[in-house]
């Protein structure tokens, strides 16, 4: 039987989760089975059990590495920089990075995390407002502080948070773009609008 | 067997197409069934064929319809003003307001397009590739005029209707937000940025 090749840089369950987020982005979670995921491995079905416990596990596991890399992220800036405008464009920027180089991840974490099961669905979600209200947060401090014009916080991090997400519309035939004038067009434009 | 009856303001056809956006966004194109559409018109599943064909013929209706709302309130106002800013700006509104008022047809549009069956497939997609090459046509002409910041036109399109697009995910309990405030605040956003 054939063994499973591990990625240079990671574990073999790195190279199914990495896998298995391509094919459920592609075929959605409930169409895409074990037996796909292996052909794509390239190892027989039951292989794969010798490093991950079932499909919903390894769900769990691209929703969270999705959920944490922001959090975390968040995290690592929250009290380096003193502008909040420098913390939000610092966000979206990483919100751009994130949508490029881990596409099907991110991809899966956002459409596909309905399929979690308790108490993995709750921790998600509780997760994802926390990390939204943190987003509030800052913008409203920025209002105070006088740096950003008074809106409804609210609707200003949804619309951030859609536009970076809109990334996955952008068909493979644009990707005659460069990811630096696509983020910094994107950035630009989220924080400073499009008229002179 | 019950009769189908008509909405104040429209036809049979209409009311039918109207039932079947709400039951395609809520289950999904594939998995809504003709049963579950007459259940929710309230009629025996035969009835609904007098008034359509069949559950494709209404994907189109519905996607045409919206596509159709797009197209054609472009042409009635791409004559209208002579500033690309008042333009893009009333083309933002028409957005929020397609979202507000629209919601399953547009959220159908969005996202069940790719069951339509072709022609009417190639022709959609055709319509919207028109659709958002007009736009970036708008914003470039808006750049020439030095109305607008120069950009990556494709981009700042992309970021707009992916941002308008995102109000798919406000949640029922932000409802108290007025639709005013909700449009004010994205067009404001789109346009001018939110850094003071």
């Amino acid at each position: 039987m054939a063994r499973i090749k591990p990625h240079k840089n990671g574990t073999k369950k790195d190279l199914i989760t990495q896998k298995a987020a391509a094919l459920f982005r592609l075929k959605g979670y409930s169409s895409a089975s074990m037996r796909h995921l292996a052909e794509e491995v390239g190892v027989e079905a039951p292989s794969l059990y010798n490093h991950i416990g079932s499909k919903s596990e390894i769900l769990q596991a691209i929703c969270f590495k999705v959920a944490n890399a922001f959090t975390f992220y968040l995290d690592s800036i929250d009290i380096k920089y003193a502008k909040c405008t420098t913390l939000l464009e610092s966000i979206i920027r990483f919100h751009i990075k994130m949508m490029l180089t881990s596409f099907n991840e991110v991809y899966v974490a956002n459409h596909e995390w309905k399929h979690l099961k308790e108490p993995y669905l709750s921790n998600f979600l509780m997760q994802r407002r926390a990390y939204e209200k943190r987003l509030m947060e800052i913008m409203e401090a920025g209002m105070q502080a006088g740096e950003l014009k008074k809106t409804n916080a609210y609707i200003s991090v949804l619309t951030i948070l859609s536009a970076v997400r809109g990334l996955e519309f952008l068909p493979a035939r644009k990707k005659d773009i460069s990811n630096a004038e696509l983020e910094n067009n994107m950035v630009n434009h989220l924080l400073k609008g499009i008229i002179k």
